[in-house]
């Protein structure tokens, strides 16, 4: 059986110690009297509801499934997901970041993503019925009418209702341009909306007594391709103005899909008949709340990954302590025993700290990421907004992509620790890979991520934001470029970032001749931005953690933190050097194959 | 749904082009009549066969999967198994490498490898149920008594009977020197068998009449370790004197896995209960029999590899082509159509060359090892014989790790390819990865085969057989060292010929110090080597279409072979440089993480 302990200390660590959060807080006026207590306090008790509620539900929920009747077209989740979602919105939970005008707990950003790494670690597809939600929310928020905000708000904050995020179709899902849903307007401003949608995570369910759907559709008149895409609310129920529940509206789960993961979670085949909506922002700018949703999304997913590596990387490293199996190459160590831990095999460490690694390196990006997004959204200073709102445009698609191909690498790996049991269900290690599968894809794949990063995010402004990372690692030069203890784990950084620059020159200067040279160069490049960041963050961590034992410090922590970044720069980061020199032979050699795919 | 054409004619060029089989097998008495038109033949019909009655199979059987009868014990294999089983034997196929004495075909092994990589393409899960029988056949072909193969040996050759391999028990999977089934001598020269094992592939099911299974268990006087174990058959029924069935014997299936992939083969938890046995080979030398049926097993497993390769690429491919999504980055290529086949985006391509380039290079690989094995076996010179055998210890633990981390590689790109629709079980790609992922583990994990290749097989006799592998090369380099055409395909080969001479001079040296030091390199190392494998075969593939082109064939056949070579080369060949790098930063950084592991 998998086992999880809220990795709470590793958490403080990066909030506090390395990217000093209560400290950023402070300069926002909604946040300015949180301190590090309370965060702490409130990811102690976040921590207690992961471990205890929702992870005992994720193998059952995997074997068991969810369960549609054909008739009904009722939605029944595994045993004890809807008892459990009942504690969670009875604890509050569901309000954590949201808005004190709709009920909220206006808690920062961070503290979400924390709970929600812990609550993926937890269990995943459980984790999605409350998770969907933040992104309509978003919507909403964004661009919902007062009357919108007022109606659905509330209850998606205190968790009473859950929201969806309705835009693939059987014949488009990264191509939203291609989209037949139609929405029809009517006398009353209201819409009839028409069509067919798949792969609906939690679009339809017993958790809750309605569900808001935010659909995307074309209105009669609209243009061709995605600027002709409307937003649209579509509440499985409809709302009488003193707020209680009208009739059922159009909108109803055709199907459920057998999926290889995420079992727990029903993903729906949503058919809408005459559905009634009211349309959200303008008219044919649907794409604009659409991507609210979908950057929340996108760092959910990153997220997603971060705690099914966490929870792999525990459960891994609990079995290869307590599995014996051979001796260790360079001698017998545990002689009471008739074979020595597996822990004490090199590749078996090595597979461990990939899984460690990847979750350090995760954890900084997300607490990162959310951090930004306050600043973007809640920082008194406008240029700290926007600022704060290209960075975190930059780092999105790493978030999303390379902390879901991280996470595949280290779930194998922790599944790979334990040999044929790592095959068998009942240990729970295939799960999470199984889980984390789709995390690679859903969103946006990891492909179309690299294409965003590196042709609208990084070519798009001439490499302006990626320069201003580029400056963070300056001033880590600057500070710390005469310590000669931290030249280890300084120096990849530094030379990386100078390569990266060249590199990006390049791909640019080829790319504004054949455009085919950016989509060869992409996901590799992601790649190669990744570790830019990681290995930025690995520098911070190891430099709070030298820091610590210079000043006397003897917890072992603090060691294990320099263990892990030494770890990183030596196995893992080097792979930059091969992924640039692949992506520098270009497009020709992979356009120039229409005979070998025949 | 997938699709699958078997792949004969990347086989024959690979067996008649390249390596030119039937030239070898003239040397061979056995095999001196086999042409190419023979071999072409068998295999023709043996495609047909796997297309037509394996294929069909594969989705239903992995939802289905095998059940049991608590009661009697009893395992049901998914419908329609049991009759394409019989089909099988009735059309001669398991036979096709058998002896002759024993009512085999007699034909050479890369025959029924290529046949097998076509059963596994179509059908994994049932391939194990004849597949597993190869590897006891050999075991008792090597080491049995006259007796016993007379007993056995007929029946197994005509597919009555199959055969399995118990080796595992729940303690003791990689370190079979902790086993503790035991084995009684009884008065009339045979043993009765007491113990638990787990994992047993094909252990029970409802395809034969009977089930020879070969245990591994202890005698009471054995000594401690592996040098105490011994082997035996043990029939599920015992085998009267005229070759009737006659009682049952005391060993049956205690119940079924619940596992990632391969559902629609019964792995079995197996219950000796004073089963009856007898011995195969000398007291205390069972790991003799152990490796015969192991390294066949290895071998076969790399082939599972290839088959899901090739198939997971064909059916992305045939989406590729299909799906519409977007346009290209460099224009519009389908005007006709609302947007383009996604074939035209540069890593749509660089996934399925992926997969395409890991196919092409394994079959090389699968189809020289093979005829390594046939030398090995049966060639009249013992020198010959004896090399063959030297070369095929090195290869094996490559063919084994190499083809089937490449086959999780190419099956997961594969499946990136359908998208959403990818994780959807309905496609059949989610399959190809679950079912390949137990390869990385069977049979001695790729860590172990990791261990193998670098201790005993590099390391173990100073490079020598390696040093055997490089004249390959030299001896290509001489040929072509002049051809500018061949310069792109053989420089990078000849290059990292020579810097693996360093690199394992280095970890041997490294080693000799400290022998964590070869735990730490192992899996890079055997990356690395499996590249250069690969390489030297590519550069013999694009030696023969180059030659071809240049002789006048305007056959795209050949075009194909020379852009899978150029993209290997571009894309997937250079992660070498980062192999080494990451083997060379050594095991230090790996065993100093007590704290980080705490």
């Amino acid at each position: 059986m998998p086992t999880y302990t809220p990795p709470i200390r590793d958490m403080q660590f990066v909030m506090h110690e390395v990217l000093k959060v209560a400290d950023d807080l402070k300069q926002i006026p909604k946040h300015a009297d949180i301190d590090a207590d309370t965060i702490n306090a409130v990811l102690e008790e976040g921590g207690k509801f992961a471990a205890e509620v929702a992870f005992p539900l994720n193998i059952s929920g995997d074997t068991e499934g969810c369960t549609i009747d054909q008739t009904t077209h009722k939605v029944t989740t595994p045993k004890g997901f809807k008892e459990a979602y009942r504690q969670y919105i009875d604890g509050g939970w569901a309000a954590l970041a949201c808005d004190p005008e709709y009920g909220g707990q206006g808690l920062p950003y961070v503290v979400n993503g924390m709970f929600y790494e812990m609550l993926n670690s937890a269990n995943q597809a459980w984790t999605m019925y409350p998770g969907l939600t933040h992104g309509a929310y978003a919507a909403l928020e964004t661009h919902g009418t007062p009357e919108q905000k007022a109606t659905y708000l509330p209850k998606m904050t205190s968790g009473e209702w859950t929201g969806t995020m309705c835009l693939t179709e059987p014949h488009c899902g990264t191509d939203l341009g291609l989209m037949r849903t139609k929405a029809e307007p009517q006398a009353d401003g209201t819409y009839k909306i028409t069509g067919n949608k798949i792969f609906i995570s939690a679009g339809e369910h017993d958790m809750t007594d309605n569900i808001i759907h935010l659909v995307l559709a074309r209105l009669p008149d609209a243009p061709p391709g995605i600027k002709g895409i409307s937003l649209f609310i579509v509440p499985k129920f409809h709302v009488n103005a003193d707020g209680s529940l009208g009739e059922r509206n159009g909108i109803y789960c055709g199907g459920l899909e057998h999926k290889m993961g995420i079992h727990g979670n029903a993903t729906c085949q949503m058919v809408l008949e005459n559905a009634v909506g009211t349309i959200v922002g303008q008219a044919n700018k649907g794409m604009q709340g659409m991507f609210v949703m979908m950057n929340a999304a996108r760092l959910g997913v990153g997220n997603q990954s971060l705690g099914l590596t966490e929870v792999a990387f525990q459960s891994a490293l609990a079995y290869a302590k307590d599995r014996i199996q051979m001796r260790s190459l360079s001698g017998t160590k545990a002689k009471d025993k008739p074979a020595d831990p597996i822990i004490v095999h090199p590749d078996v460490r090595k597979m461990l700290m990939t899984a460690r690694a990847y979750a350090d390196g995760g954890r900084a990006l997300q607490v990162y990421c959310s951090m930004l997004l306050e600043k973007e959204h809640n920082h008194p200073d406008e240029k700290v907004r926007k600022d704060a709102g290209e960075m975190l445009a930059l780092l999105t698609p790493i978030a999303k992509a390379f902390l879901t191909d991280n996470g595949h690498i280290a779930t194998n790996a922790c599944m790979q620790v334990f040999g044929g049991h790592g095959f068998i269900k009942e240990w729970g290690m295939e799960q999470f890979v199984r889980d984390n599968r789709i995390n690679m894809i859903y969103e946006g794949t990891n492909t179309i991520q690299s294409l965003d990063l590196l042709g609208r995010k990084v070519l798009g402004n001439n490499g302006a934001t990626l320069k201003k990372f580029g400056k963070l690692i300056g001033k880590l030069v600057e500070e710390e470029g005469v310590n000669e203890k931290m030249s280890e784990f300084i120096t990849p950084v530094a030379i990386l970032g100078d390569q990266m620059t060249k590199f990006t020159t390049e791909v640019g200067f080829k790319g504004f001749q054949n455009p085919d040279e950016v989509g060869a160069a992409a996901v590799d490049y992601l790649r190669v931005a990744g570790h830019l960041v990681f290995g930025y963050f690995f520098a911070r961590m190891a430099q709070v953690a030298l820091r610590e034992i210079a000043a006397g410090s003897t917890d072992p922590f603090y060691t294990a933190k320099l263990q892990t970044a030494r770890f990183y720069f030596a196995k893992l980061f080097p792979e930059t050097a091969t992924l640039m020199r692949t992506a520098r032979t270009g497009s020709k050699v992979l356009m120039d194959t229409d005979a070998a795919l025949a």
